[in-house]
């Protein structure tokens, strides 16, 4: 396990709140965004610029974004599923941007209405928008494979039209691609197998982040897999909402505060405060009244003499 | 990872109905166990030879142990706090008998009102017993060093004072010792910083299984980490039951239907058939009225084109 810094990306503001039908102020949202940058977290991913008539509860985008911005040390990150939300997200000034493509074809049909070539071409016609840009501006530009790990419509993908798109995703401009387990399929064995694979066709710097969901429980024992396969970026939400939760109980996303406990524990940096982060969630609480929040630890609570980003500090101060 | 059997020891009957109130009648114990057996679970924990009146819920367990030594291929395990509980578990004929110790002193005190030596004393006794029993009656015994990751009172535990534990179960007289995360204070490097040095005092033989809880949702994770440092023995419960779970929704024991869909996924063999296994939750759902279940498997379902058992079976299909 590698003792280098892990970058938590918080997802929640995205991902969480497009799957929830309560729409968040957006002054709530500023409330989350400030408080979890305030409490170490470095990059999250704040909205999506998708047509606000499909995602109401993202409309605002454009205003979280500038305001994010004005976070200091922050990397504000977005969803764009074409170019015209590319060129919305560059005129806000976003740092990165990450356009999903699933690798099942008929997933990205029935959710995107988009062939793979089609895709494709709008990672073209986005990188080109970016290389236009003065140096200095140009956001950080990520094609995420989705449904990665196997798809409900189609199960598993074969890995040669994988690796395919991957190759495609990065002669189209993208600085790298993300890895998706957008069902909740993947299992330890196969995330290592996966990023091993991935890495193999497109070179270890151009794949450096994952986005796992606990939809079988699974999520955190993947995060372990990740990690040993040398991945340092691991998505997750505050209390794990978003990320197409079967059944009520069943989480979809990773917790981030489950997430940051296990990797503190472990001894791994993470720059997060994590009993500040654990505060985040009255925040988000208050602002979606009847929503679930999970998580393990916010219940459970820090162990009796947890020292934060040390391995073994707790047995060692023991001795 | 090795790709040998795991031994997926189910602790539900003991572990997880010991933690609730509601009492489990005597005849749905025996449909549970049955019923998970046939589902190819291998080593259940049927009960605990404890006196009546402390745990009423397990004061059938000499009749469950009849019945579940009737089940052919089948070990019958149960729990003793001492030696008095390990002759009757002898005379139950039990496969295998667990004796905890808490490493800490304290929580011993406040638990079992013992003394470390006074435990100690116990083990060299219950060994005695069974070395006046014919070779081929004698029970397997195991030590469990509970609370080996920390305990609410005292924190973390001095390594020295663990290992010297484990050596003085060994020398009493035990098979082996268990190691038991009682807290759910553990997290993947300590758990795989603890085997290791477990197994340096009492050797590799000696240590085999460990018991995990789910209390920070890191279960799956550690469990991960101990395969990994070689264990091939992991404790949980079906449906989540028990473990001493700290608040609603927070579940204590890992939940069987997500470790063995983990197991599988990664292409390990534990010889369960996992859709026989979760139709086991309905028996002991229905006789458990009101007590909640965990899991997210059962939630979930199993991934469309899901092959148990062999590593990257799906990926590998779709080629």
């Amino acid at each position: 396990m590698m003792a280098s810094d892990i970058l938590v990306s918080e997802v929640g503001p995205r991902d969480g709140l497009q799957s929830i039908k309560t729409v968040m102020p957006t002054e709530a949202k500023k409330a989350w965004i400030a408080a979890e940058a305030a409490a170490g977290v470095r990059e999250i991913e704040v909205g999506s610029f998708v047509p606000a008539k499909l995602l109401p509860q993202l409309a605002d985008t454009a205003e979280i974004v500038a305001f994010a911005r004005g976070i200091a040390g922050l990397t504000v990150a977005v969803l764009v599923p074409n170019l015209r939300g590319a060129q919305a997200a560059i005129s806000a000034k976003a740092h990165k941007l990450t356009l999903p493509l699933s690798v099942s074809e008929s997933h990205s049909m029935a959710n995107l209405r988009r062939t793979h070539a089609q895709v494709i071409e709008e990672a073209r016609g986005i990188a080109a928008a970016i290389a236009e840009l003065p140096e200095e501006d140009r956001p950080h530009f990520e094609g995420s494979l989705s449904t990665v790990f196997g798809c409900t419509i189609e199960g598993a993908i074969p890995q040669g039209q994988i690796l395919r798109l991957a190759e495609q995703l990065m002669e189209a401009g993208c600085d790298e691609v993300g890895l998706s387990d957008t069902t909740g399929y993947a299992d330890p064995a196969s995330v290592k197998a996966m990023i091993r694979a991935v890495r193999g066709a497109v070179g270890d710097d151009a794949v450096t982040g994952i986005h796992l969901h606990n939809t079988r429980g699974l999520g955190l024992a993947n995060v372990l897999a990740a990690l040993d396969a040398g991945l340092e970026t691991v998505d997750s939400s505050l209390g794990g909402i978003g990320g197409c939760p079967f059944a009520p109980g069943a989480s979809g996303n990773i917790v981030t505060e489950d997430l940051v406990f296990m990797l503190q524990a472990m001894g791994l940096k993470t720059g997060i405060d994590l009993p500040r982060l654990l505060e985040v969630r009255g925040i988000v609480a208050d602002a979606l009244p009847g929503e679930p929040l999970y998580g393990f630890t916010p219940d459970a609570g820090l162990p009796l003499g947890f020292i934060p980003e040390k391995t073994n500090a707790r047995l060692e101060a023991a001795e």
